[in-house]
This record gives structure tokens, C-alpha cells and sequence, in this order.
């Protein structure tokens, strides 16, 4: 089947998404035209998933658009920004149209269900990969770094960390888990959610914030070394599968990346609002895992405290 | 050389570019936030330039950085928009202190020369590719489309067509150039110069516009799509260098891709228009090559006319 690029982007990508209201000129020129409401700022981002390094060569196409896409909004969530639209560049080895179809059909998916459009891009042959940047909108000012935390804030994080890079273990064959978790651990590394629910209590509550994408030792150093302060942590108090706990296989909470939760620190005079969005939102639970310091980074397990600072977490170049 | 991601974009690529008075916040978090002026508009592309498909692997870095930037430069040039800032990924089969020192510094001397501010990214291990995402303002209203050419109009071209394809097909060895010629042709293969001096004469008088990055008579056939109407070109006014001329070889002219130039229609009224610009500006001259029609798409060769409206121009998947 000979294709070209033109009719790839037309055939396939023409109508992904919901519109935004903000859009002028979309799919179908050298570039897309875009504005911005009165009294807000654009918060934008870019990442690349490559295969046979975020994603095995065999995973489901679908399942690739929506990580690809996930990511990317979940740098915006980390920011408190409002996903508004995207771009992608996708490198093809070749056009296989029933791949494509199940790749459009997923990132449409994705797309629709967080109010997002596809906006242009740019398809070219290669080996397999899926560069997408996105943009959202935040009141202006509103928008929440990893540099305002300060020392006494609640150190907290949504959802569960460690599943995705049990799935991963799994997968690989270096670890062998029970059926259902299996299931739920896989959806995690192929199906992450974008924590967009957390947004507006993120702008009104959190002095810093980060998506936890490399695991939480790094992510967290992140906020620490912006913030200039340090924190202590709670083995016990980390949100994990009871698996995890049963089998004392906490680096996978702390190390392993892929989970895309928020980790965020919040002024101890919101305990209350922090209690109030959890008895509301059990779905997206913000678990209290320490508090900010003056300095350092102390993993207390039990009676014992164990130094992160050495650093950790996942990195791309070893 | 180990070396995480982090470290690679502090120490290569935090501070490139010219700082626009437009970024609240730049490099370093979950993502850049960015803000557009009053009665402005955004306008945004992507591209990808992948090595073996796009660059030969021997390509010198500080050639790479600058054509990943130009060749997206060149999508908002013909939009009539002005360059802003830029995102970056790039996915490295191995950190090469050497090579990415080459690569920031010839990343820095192109975004410095056109004045854009680096302010985001994504670095991660994979074969190389570059994506580069580019956002420019222009005045509400004002960007230049593919749509806009009515019957009638002058077809115009900037600069000369052919010499990045003639620079391309002796480095591959399918044709000897003259020395001379050489050094020209593979300087306007690696060095592209997107023709953002034409973004104020596009806004004020051009009818549609296009980056002719495939080739004139792909990139033509788009803006005939996009407006509705047909062309005639005459081979003998296309501006190619002599010796296409003497070979009669303007296929390179009308179907090798890579040379970044404007290809716009500009009604005849505003034709002392282009004929100002052109006393004012030798370094980017305007050639009329022809006229928008009704339809068809016409190449006047000495009284022949032949047909192009069958198509060609480079196609990533052929």
C-alpha cells in the first residue's frame, strides 16, 4: 500500500478530538492557528514514547495512542493547566492502515474523553515513535511549579504507585502476579490516567506539584531541589497495593516510573480540604505520605530511617 | 558516559535562544507557561527530521540542530507568523558529550539568529530523531493560508528552487557539480534559511501562501486544493541556478524537496508591490513564475504545456 504523508494526516488524524472553542485554523496548512482567552496563560509540553523503550513492540496500537497522549496531559494536570489541544508527529517503519486505524481510533478515544483536539502534525517513516506536545490553559498566575513548597506543607499523592511498574515486572517475566492484579497492574502501565480531576484543587490548595513519571524518589527530589527544602517520608503511610507490602516490594512504589500520579505538597491549614476532596473523590484518593523539611530526604521504615537523598528513580541513560 | 535526562537538558540545552518577553516560565518543571499578547494570535507546527531519512548519519550536528529549527521556522514564515519559542525532543542512541556540545551549540547560534527562545523538552535513548514543536504570533486575523489564491493572482517564488536537491543527489552520488556549485547546493541542503523577512510582505499583500518543503509542484497542488482554482507555470521563469538551466534538469527545481522557500499569489494590483521588494531585497528575491487559473495545472515549457496536475513532488511514503 503506497501512502503519502498528506493522506495519512487526512485519513486518519482530520477529526481527533473535541473541538476547543480556541482553535482557528486546524488540520491542513504549514501550521495551525490558535488563541488564547482573555486573562489566561498557556502551559505547554512535549513527550516522545519510542518503541522498545516506553512501549514493547507487541503492545496494542490503541493502547500506545493513549499512553502517548496520557503523558502529555499529565504534565499539564501536574501544572493545574486545562488540556486545550495537541500536536502529533508519529514515525511510521511502514503504513500498515489496519494499525493506523486502531492507533487513530485510540488517540480519538483518549482525546474526546479529555476534551482535547488534534490540532496538526507531522507523520514521517521510521522506526516506531509518537512525539506529542500539548497545551493547556490556566488563569493567569494560577498555574502550580515544583518550587513552592515549603517546610510543615502535607506531602501527598493520588491513586496507587507502584502498579505500573509491577505490570512492567510482570510483563518481562521477572515477576509472577496473581490474576487479578496482573489485570489491574497491566491497566496501569498501558492505560494510565491523566489526574485532570485534581486541577482546580491543585490551583486553589497545592504550593507545588509534579507528575510522578520517573517514580516517586526522583520526582520527589525534583520538587525538593526547586523547593529548596527536604522531606521525610513514610514507608508505611505509601499508597500501594497490598501485594507490594505482603512481599516488602516498596522500591517499585518509590522507583519504578509509568504511574503519571500527582505528588504535591500542601499547606497543613488545608488538612481539612484535603479531607474533604478525599471523602468525594475515592476514585482519585490523595494519600498523606509525609511532610516537607528543612533538608534532606528520609524514608522512615519503622523505627529505622533510610537516606534517598543518594538519589534513585528511573533515568532514561544509565 | 552516564548522564540522566535532567542533566542533559541543564547542561545542554537550559539557556538556548533568545529569551522572549512572552515565557512566565521556561525549562526546568512539568512544563513551560507561556503568554500571548493582546489581539494576538498563536500559531503552531511540528516536524520531525529522523537520520537516514531526513539527515545522512554523517551530517554534522550543528547542521542537524540548525535544519530541525529551520525547517519548522519555515511553516510559520509561511503562515506570516513571527517565530516565539520552541520545544525540543530528541531521542540519542548514546549521550556523545561531543556531539550534543556540537548540537547545543548550533541549536543556540540558529534560535539566537531568528530569535526564539528553547523553553521545553524531552530527551530520551532511541535512534536519532529530533522533533522540534514551534509556536509564532501573529495579529489577529492576519496569518496567510493555502486557501486564499484567487484566478488571476501572480504566482511568485523566493529565492532559487533546486539547489537542495541538486546538494542532495551529489551527496548521493547520482550527480558531480561543478566546485563551486557544490558548496552552494549542500549549504542550501544543511543550511535552509527559513524566509522570515517575508512575514511582513505575506501579511500586507499575499493571498495564500505555502512552505515548499516537498517540492513546488506537490506544494503548489495544495494551495490549487486549499483555493479552488488551477495554475500556469512557465519553466523558462522558474529561478534555479544556471547549470539546472544548461542540463535541463528542472525536475530538481519542481520535484526535489528541501528547499524551504516561499512559494505565494499576490493579486496583480499589488504587482509594484513585489517589484519594491524586490529592488530592496536581492537576498530574497520574488520571482513571478506564473498566474493562478480557473483550473488545471499547466507548466508552459517553450510552446509545450505540459500537464501536472497528475500529481508528484517528494512523498514520504512512496
Amino acid at each position: 500500500m503506497a501512502q503519502d504523508e498528506f493522506s495519512i494526516i487526512q485519513q486518519y488524524f482530520a477529526d481527533v478530538g473535541k473541538q476547543t472553542a480556541n482553535t482557528v485554523l486546524s488540520i491542513g496548512d504549514d501550521a495551525a492557528v490558535v488563541q488564547i482567552p482573555q486573562g489566561f496563560q498557556q502551559v505547554v509540553s512535549m513527550d516522545t514514547l519510542i518503541c522498545g523503550v516506553h512501549f514493547a513492540a507487541d503492545t496494542a496500537p490503541a493502547d500506545i495512542a493513549h499512553k502517548a497522549l496520557a503523558v502529555n496531559l499529565g504534565d499539564l494536570a501536574a501544572m493545574a493547566a486545562t488540556p486545550d489541544w495537541f500536536l502529533l508527529s508519529i514515525s511510521l517503519p511502514q503504513v500498515d492502515a489496519d494499525w493506523l486505524r486502531q492507533f487513530a481510533d485510540g488517540l480519538q478515544h483518549t482525546a474526546q474523553r479529555f476534551a482535547v483536539q488534534l490540532i496538526g502534525g507531522d507523520t514521517c517513516r521510521g522506526e516506531l515513535s509518537i512525539s506529542i506536545q500539548v497545551a493547556g490553559l490556566v488563569p493567569a498566575g494560577r498555574f502550580v511549579t515544583r518550587a513552592g513548597a515549603r517546610p510543615g506543607d502535607l506531602l501527598l499523592v493520588s491513586g496507587l504507585l507502584g502498579n505500573a511498574g509491577l505490570g512492567l515486572a510482570h510483563q518481562q517475566g521477572r515477576i509472577e502476579l496473581p490474576d487479578e492484579l496482573r489485570l489491574r497492574c497491566l491497566q496501569a502501565l498501558h492505560r494510565p490516567q491523566p489526574r485532570l480531576e485534581l486541577i482546580e484543587f491543585l490551583r486553589c490548595f497545592a504550593s507545588s506539584a509534579i507528575d510522578v513519571s520517573d517514580g516517586l524518589q526522583g520526582d520527589l527530589a525534583h520538587i525538593l531541589k526547586a523547593s529548596h527544602c527536604g522531606a521525610r517520608i513514610d514507608q508505611a503511610a505509601l499508597p500501594v497495593t497490598p501485594w507490594i507490602e505482603q512481599h516488602n516490594l516498596y522500591h517499585y512504589a518509590l522507583g519504578a516510573g509509568d504511574d503519571y500520579e500527582i505528588c504535591c505538597s500542601v499547606p497543613q491549614e488545608y488538612r481539612a480540604e484535603v479531607e474533604s476532596w478525599n471523602r468525594q473523590h475515592a476514585d482519585c484518593y490523595l494519600t498523606v505520605i509525609g511532610e516537607l523539611t528543612d533538608s534532606g530526604f528520609i524514608l522512615q521504615v519503622g523505627t529505622r530511617q533510610v537516606d534517598l537523598a543518594a538519589g534513585g528513580g528511573y533515568r532514561h541513560f544509565g
